[in-house]
């Protein structure tokens, strides 16, 4: 006779206890939503919302669980609904002394995984997730110089500020720093597995920047708040909004966006309504940070490979930035891994074969880094990354096409007396050049060719004045 | 009109060193097993067996080169035999002073590659093995963060021991080591053009042990021992057994294992009987080392993926991994000549597509790599391998297969305080998912499905006692 | 109103500069050449040739910048002729100030493309070179061990010398230096976007020469020379010789060689007639350096992998290297990026699909590299690339060819007590064994399965002497 224990946090704020025979917390839910239980702690705090559940094989053991949840704190409630297993041991120790992890506390970390009680990682679903809930990911990494050979091999990237040191020190910078785009996929690949091994689409970024430098060398931690969930009318998906920070050894940040994703429910029983945040559009030109010690003062434009400055570029003017890369399965693959990005429909063709596209589906940011190598052509001083206004993918890329890509001059911004900032729309597309600068149609809708559509700030050297 | 010079061990011990007309020295071991020269040295020492052949293109050539070798010690004899040319170096510089290598002696060197007189490597047969020989395998290799990024990018590898240096640093060792799966692959890769360039199949692993952990910047040699032959019923082939180690630059063992591999036999007569070692079946409980420093009493389960430490796993539990990993032609050969392992059965399309499987071989430690990394998924925190105990390639693995993996526990055992080690069987499939732990039937056949058995032992982070 | 100005060089060396309407500053330059205009500078010191042009939107635009022009000094002119815009900027400095380009000067480097009006680099075509004219190429790059691993990853490379810290240490080098031919591959492919962007094929090289050894941590530079112009007779293409040099970060020559391309003319017009240079059938044996430091008196045989001296060779001596190696869309492209070439014919599939091979072309450095890795079996002792006598690429390569080589040696050179140097042809070739070391017919004719004959000098250990 399989149980569960669950916790309600009742309209009031205050969290409810209870354990159940069957499976279905949601249901339990529901019941007390609609009034069935008059004498319990819940019936005048309603509504409820069913914020954490956990799977038992056997009814005593879940009236044992419950009977050891209703002691604890708040603090340790919240700790054990955000799986957050560092701070519920450091609690645990706190009250009772050298590790003391009870028998139910393994017992739960043993069964992490909720429902299933294997110990691999199914993936949350839209109800796992808390407005507020802090994650901290896993699998800090190390940057080294061989990320770098690889993201050069693999993108085809020609920046002279990312290629060579002694270019780099001629900036005003201790090295060769990382492309700001290979530290933001390897931050967004640790946040995988929490948020959107279970997602149905990633439907956009905005408010992203880059902070800190990130060289060879450095480590990168990732965390993410839950920043908005808004369940959609369909009742089987809701959106979910984080904003991840990248954080390197030393503590500063080195990155940071919000990303909403779309997310599988488990049930399509209704929720408490909830909302999406608002975001800006842009980033402002005042959040505008060029890396700390840049200076293009003894800029080099033969080594960088164009001539063109700050000035030269207009608002509105598009460049076809000319050539096309072909992708192969092996090249998105190896480069996915290399982000430690993990999630299924880029690596399992046997899954895939059976999905709507049939076939393996290119991660996004594979496109947004060949389109931004292509971008050299054209761009080749707007090599620094600062920030991400907006991104969207629009349309799936798969192994065989061949992106192209165009960018549209959409802002300017003047940062120090040798750093200018332009802000650019990326736009890629999959087996259509890019001479006529394929877009939207006048109805607003994206020609079917256009994969990405990216709006970031990078800096560019200022000329004399 | 060609010759040979040849030398026959007796059968007390001593050596017989001929010369003879034609291109078939096993032939003329066998006449002189057959008692045709009664008046010879050999006629009752028998039976003899042929140990070592060299092809001259004109007799007296070889008539010559068999003058000279009768005038050797034992000790150069067997240099000779082991073709140890730095030792055959040294004798020779110890007997008549510096750098006297004769005209014969560099012949032989040219010739080493045997009746083909090519200086290309054409690999040993099983004839070429001798009980107790030493092999010191060619091309050492300093390990560095480019060897480790690109493991990351094949394998898709998450486990945070290997990406983070501070990860690794709160366990107490100085930077993020190497898997020791990586070194292991290296030091493999290594021993295949002296052992298994002419292999038939690789039969299986044992005895492995991982000793001094692998950091960036090592470089490891690689040498392997003779410790069994068997030559098999159909005179076709045999079976060689050795035991490989790999070692540092401060000479420390880093790993060493047992590997027998089935060789194709240059002829097909008779041979002295000969067996095969006899190897454990499990690395002994007290032979496991945590590496060097290694302690989990500051460990952050969530910086490593999951909260399950040594008491949450049972003997007996099985664990689905979920994930699965498509391979691609170039990946697996981009894995492979990492590794420097250039067995043509992995490379050459054109040579296997007349082979029995028709296409390339995927070499089977990819898919001991993949299984790993896809591991991470229930068994985050074993990261560390400490021993093989057995493995075996059940059934081959090709391009566009798909991999998945389950484990299940078959030991434990307590290390140190804070280190406990699980033993591990952990079973890839291709193309069939691993919920249901695909594996033997009822009669002890393997799933076909099934293409790798492998046994090990891993360290993990012990609970709060 | 299109416009344009335009730059000629007269018989006596002095500059004519002009503005006219329209799109054809070639056809204007053969008017002046036919006489059209008797008053001008150029009608007696004809011919003349179109040495640079610049075209603007507006007619009086192009009158303006005509003026400004006419008032520069020769070197001035010279620098915009070269478009160098460092030295441009440096002049204008020189003349006014700090920082005074003008309007117009921005609209130069904002024109650097020419006739598209586009940032983006169209590629030089054969009009676009002058003879002498240098150019700095773009996009330095530090060497690091990521790019070893990946090289070796990519080409299976097994050399000891290239492998192992070690080793190289024993060979009297301060660590593992970087195979010369990856060294020369990312200087090569600096020069695509300026010299073969537009080329029709890749006809040779010669006199190239590995001066000072490239360590990781080294920054390599590229500059090219243009030391032949040679016009076809079909008048659409036209033969550019270039000497192209690689430079490290302490201003060392790392290598240097010749090599000469077709390139597409933009016109048909016929110009002045110039003339290809002489260029030294092979590199003369005093010119070659073994790298700084190296000796092979410590030289460990097995480690290398083989036991073969320089006196091992004989001259005529022809080595099959035996093994395959089939090539991947995937590890080409890889293989091609980490070099930073990025011509269009390797990358492109959509716009390969229509040429004549119907497919993307595999870049001609990754068969020399293939054919290299597999000389191994055979030569492996002779790691060190000195000089390359002459390379040409016979036939093309593409994805899924296997390629197998052999080797011929040519010459015979004693460099210093311990090491020698072979001369030898490499001979590649696909979907066809080399045990019958395909090459020539009796007519001279390549056979049709060659891919590369390449002829080099690499060093070796003597023999005990």
């Amino acid at each position: 006779m399989r149980a569960f224990v669950y916790i309600l946090r009742c309209a009031d704020g205050s969290y409810y206890t209870g354990s159940h025979r069957g499976e279905d917390p949601a249901a339990r839910a529901a019941q007390h939503n609609a009034g069935a239980y008059p004498e319990a702690w819940t019936f005048r705090r309603r509504p409820v919302e069913l914020v954490w559940a956990q799977d038992f094989d056997r009814v005593d053991e879940a009236i044992a669980a419950e009977r050891q949840i209703k002691g604890w704190s708040r603090a340790k409630k919240e700790a054990l609904m955000g799986r957050d297993w560092n701070e519920l041991k450091r609690l645990a120790k706190g009250r009772t002394g050298q590790g003391d992890a009870t028998a139910f506390e393994r017992a739960l970390r043993r069964d992490r995984a909720g429902r299933t009680m294997t110990k691999s990682n199914p993936g949350n679903f839209f109800e796992d997730f808390q407005l507020g809930q802090v994650m901290r990911h896993a699998t800090p990494r190390t940057i080294t110089t061989g990320d770098v050979s690889l993201y050069t091999a693999l993108t085809g990237s020609r920046y002279a500020l990312f290629s060579a040191d002694t270019f780099a020190q001629a900036c005003g910078l201790p090295q060769a720093p990382v492309d700001p785009l290979l530290a933001f996929h390897i931050v967004f690949g640790k946040t995988v597995p929490d948020i959107s091994l279970n997602a149905v689409a990633n439907l956009g970024y905005a408010e992203g920047l880059f902070l800190a430098a990130v060289y060879p060398g450095d480590t990168l931690h990732a965390t993410s708040e839950v920043i908005g969930l808004k369940e959609n009318s369909n009742g089987k998906t809701g959106v979910v909004h984080v904003r991840t920070t990248g954080t390197n050894q030393r503590g500063e940040t080195a990155l940071s966006y919000a990303r909403w994703v779309m997310v599988n429910r488990r049930g399509a029983d209704a929720l408490a309504p909830k909302k999406g945040p608002k975001l800006a559009v842009v980033v402002d030109k005042a959040d505008l940070r060029a890396p700390y010690g840049l200076v293009f003062d003894r800029y080099d434009f033969d080594l960088a490979g164009a001539p063109h400055v700050y000035e030269d570029y207009a608002v509105g003017e598009k460049i076809d930035h000319v050539d096309g890369m072909t992708v192969q399965e092996a090249e998105h693959q190896i480069a996915t891994r290399l982000y430690q990005n993990t999630a299924k429909v880029h690596f399992d063709f046997l899954q895939q074969k059976d999905s709507r596209f049939g076939k393996r589906l290119v991660y996004g940011g594979v496109a947004i880094s060949i389109a931004r190598a292509l971008a050299f052509n054209g761009l080749a001083n707007a090599a620094y990354m600062l920030a991400i206004n907006a991104g969207r993918h629009v349309n799936p890329l798969f192994a065989w096409d061949t992106v192209y890509a165009w960018s549209e001059v959409l802002d300017k911004a003047e940062l120090t007396p040798t750093v200018g900032a332009l802000r650019l729309r990326l736009v890629a597309t999959k087996n259509v050049p890019c001479a006529e600068h394929p877009w939207k149609d006048a109805a607003g809708e994206y020609d079917p060719a256009v994969i990405l559509d990216f709006d970031y700030w990078a800096a560019i050297p200022r000329g004399a004045s």
